[in-house]
C-alpha cells in the first residue's frame, strides 16, 4: 500500500463515527483483534459469555466511568481510558484475593464518537486485561447522549476465602502496597491547565495498581482487604466499619516521594493530603495478624485498635475522599 | 406514625435526590432491603461479589439501558424500567440454556433523580430477579450527565453444554416460546401519543420472557438459541450466519393475537411486521433436531436449510430490526 493511502486510512478512522457504521459492524470492528484465553470457553458474539469458574465459585465486580466526571477524553487518550477501565475492575477483584479471569464491557456513546476512538481503547483495555492473563469476553454497546463505560470483572479465588473489609480485628497491623498521590497529583496539575511533570500526569491517565499483590496477600493470611479508589482514609474507614473497629495511620511511615514533593510546592498543596484523600492509584491495603505476616513490597502504615473510625496521626482527618455525587474532595 | 406524616414521608421519598444524600447513603438506601440468597456467598458492599458457580463455569452477559433509547421515564415508571433492566439479562442468561444465579447493576445518574426512583428501580429489579431465585449481588452507582442503567447477569449451566447460535443444522425445525409483537405494538401506541389498549402497552413496559424455557430447550438437545431482542428476523439472521445455514419462516404458524389485530388495525399497521422486527419481548427461539424434540409451549415456526439468511415465507424479508445506532426500524 502507498505511503499516502494508509496516512488516509488513519485519518478516516478518526472521521468515521460509531452512528455512520452501527451497533453491528462496531461490535465486529471491536471484538475482531481480541486475544482469547484458556478461561473462556466462548467468548463475544452470542447471548453471553461462558467463563471457567475452577474453584465453583466466581468473584464479581462491576463499575461505571463516567465521561466529565471519572475522565475527560481531552486530558486522557481512548488508549488511556480504555486501560484504566479495566485496571480499576481487576484491581477490584484482586482485593478479594481473587485472580482475574473474564471481564465484559458496555460502551454506551454519543454516535458521534470515532470508530477509531473505540477500536483504541477496546485494545488497551485487552492490552491491560492481558497482563493478568485475563480475557475481555464480552460486552454491549449502545447510542447514549453521554459516554459511559461499564464494566465486569470476573476472577478465581483459587480454593481461598475472599479477603473482605469486614476481617480486619484489633492487633492486625495496617500495610500497604502501590502508589498512592501520584493520580490526584497528576489530576491537580491537569486542573490547573498544565500538561507536566509527565511523570504524575500519565500516573492520571493510566494506573499501575499492584495486581499480583491481591493474591499474595491472601495467601499470607490478610484478614481484610480493598484497593484505594477513594482515598486510603476513606477506604479504611469502610474496613473499619465492615469490621467494627479502629484504624489508626502513622503518617510518618508514608512516605511523600519526592516527586509528589515538587508538585505540591509548585501548586501550595501539602502533598500528603494526595496520599491520604486521592484516590486512582488503586494501591492495595489489607490487615495482616502480625508484621511478620507481611509480604514483601507491602509497608506497614498503622494498626487496628479497638473502637471505631480512623485516625491518622491519634486524631480524626478532616478531608474527606471522593464521592461521585459529592463533586470531589472537600 | 400518624397517617399524615406518612403521607409526607413518601412525598418526600420524591423530592430528596440522589446528589443530596450522594453515592453512599443512595447504596445503603437500595441495597438496605435486597434478598440474599444461596447462590450469592458475599453480597453488596465489598470489592466484589462472591457467587456460587457449581457447575466450574459461569455465563456472563452484560447488557445497557440507556434514557431516550431504550426507555423513557415518562412513558415507564421506576418499577416497570427495574424490572425490563433485570428482564433482558435473565433471558439472555437463559437463551445459553443456563439457570440465572446473580445479577450485578451500574447506575449511572444525573445527580437531580429522586431518591425513591432509584429505590423503586432497585425493588422491581429485585422482584424480577426472584421470579427465578436469582440475586442481586453487587453494582455500583455514580453522577452522570444522562440516565444509564447496566446490568450484567451471571448464571449456571448445571453442567450441560451452553447453546449457542452457531449449532444450528440444515434440516433443524425452528421453534418459539413466548411473546412476539407486543411490545412494539405496545410503543407504536405510546409513540403515537397513546396510552392504551393497556394490555399492549403494559407489555412494552414490562416483558414476560420465557425464563424456564432455556433450560428446558437445554434439556431437550435445542442445538442453537437466542432471546428475540433486536427482532424474530434479526436474531434469526444471528444464527443463521453464526451456523452458516438459511432459516426459513412460515408466517402462516405466527398466529397474530386478535389483540395485535385490533391495535394494527386502529394504526394502519400490518400487525405482523411487529411480529418479525420488533424486539423487546424477548421471546426465546431455537433449533431442534426434529419436531419430535421440540418441548410442550414452543411452536414450530420453520426450518433450517442448507444455504444462507432468513427467508420469510420463501422471500428475503425487507424490514429490518434494531439497530440502537440506526435510530430504529427502517
Amino acid at each position: 500500500m502507498p505511503a499516502g493511502r494508509r496516512g488516509n486510512d488513519e485519518a478516516r478512522r478518526w472521521v468515521i463515527t460509531v452512528g455512520e457504521i452501527g451497533e453491528f459492524a462496531l461490535i465486529e470492528r471491536v471484538t475482531g483483534r481480541l486475544r482469547g484465553g484458556p478461561a473462556v470457553l466462548l467468548g463475544p458474539g452470542d447471548d453471553a459469555a461462558v467463563v471457567r469458574a475452577d474453584d465453583g465459585r466466581v468473584v464479581a465486580s462491576t463499575d461505571l466511568l463516567v465521561e466529565g466526571v471519572h475522565f475527560r477524553r481531552d486530558w486522557s487518550s481512548a488508549a488511556d481510558i480504555g486501560a484504566k477501565a479495566a485496571a480499576q475492575n481487576l484491581i477490584d477483584v484482586a482485593a478479594m484475593g481473587a485472580v482475574p479471569t473474564a471481564l465484559l464491557v458496555g460502551l454506551a456513546c454519543p454516535p458521534d464518537l470515532p470508530v477509531a476512538w473505540a477500536e483504541e481503547f477496546t485494545a488497551a483495555f485487552d492490552a491491560e486485561c492481558a497482563l493478568v492473563g485475563a480475557v475481555l469476553a464480552g460486552g454491549d454497546v449502545s447510542r447514549a447522549p453521554s459516554l459511559t463505560v461499564a464494566v465486569t470483572a470476573l476472577g478465581d479465588l483459587q480454593g481461598r476465602p475472599p479477603v473482605t473489609r469486614s476481617g480486619a480485628e484489633p492487633g492486625d497491623v495496617v500495610a500497604l502496597t502501590g502508589r498512592l498521590g501520584w493520580s490526584a497529583a497528576g489530576l491537580a496539575v491537569l486542573s490547573r491547565g498544565f500538561r507536566s511533570p509527565a511523570q504524575v500526569v500519565a500516573a492520571h491517565r493510566r494506573p499501575a495498581p499492584p495486581y499480583a499483590d491481591g493474591p499474595v496477600a491472601a495467601r499470607c493470611g490478610a484478614r481484610a482487604m480493598c484497593d484505594v479508589s477513594d482515598g486510603l482514609v476513606q477506604d479504611l474507614g469502610h474496613i473499619a466499619r465492615a469490621s467494627a473497629v479502629a484504624i489508626g495511620i502513622d503518617t510518618a511511615r508514608l512516605q511523600v516521594p519526592d516527586r509528589l514533593q515538587d508538585v505540591g510546592r509548585a501548586l501550595n498543596v501539602d502533598p500528603l493530603r494526595w496520599l491520604l484523600t486521592g484516590g486512582e492509584d488503586h494501591a492495595l491495603v489489607a490487615t495482616f495478624p502480625s508484621a511478620s505476616d507481611v509480604p514483601a513490597g507491602w509497608a506497614v502504615i498503622g494498626r487496628v485498635r479497638e473502637g471505631e473510625g480512623v485516625q491518622v496521626d491519634g486524631a480524626p482527618y478532616p478531608h474527606q475522599g471522593w464521592d461521585s455525587f459529592g463533586g470531589g474532595r472537600s
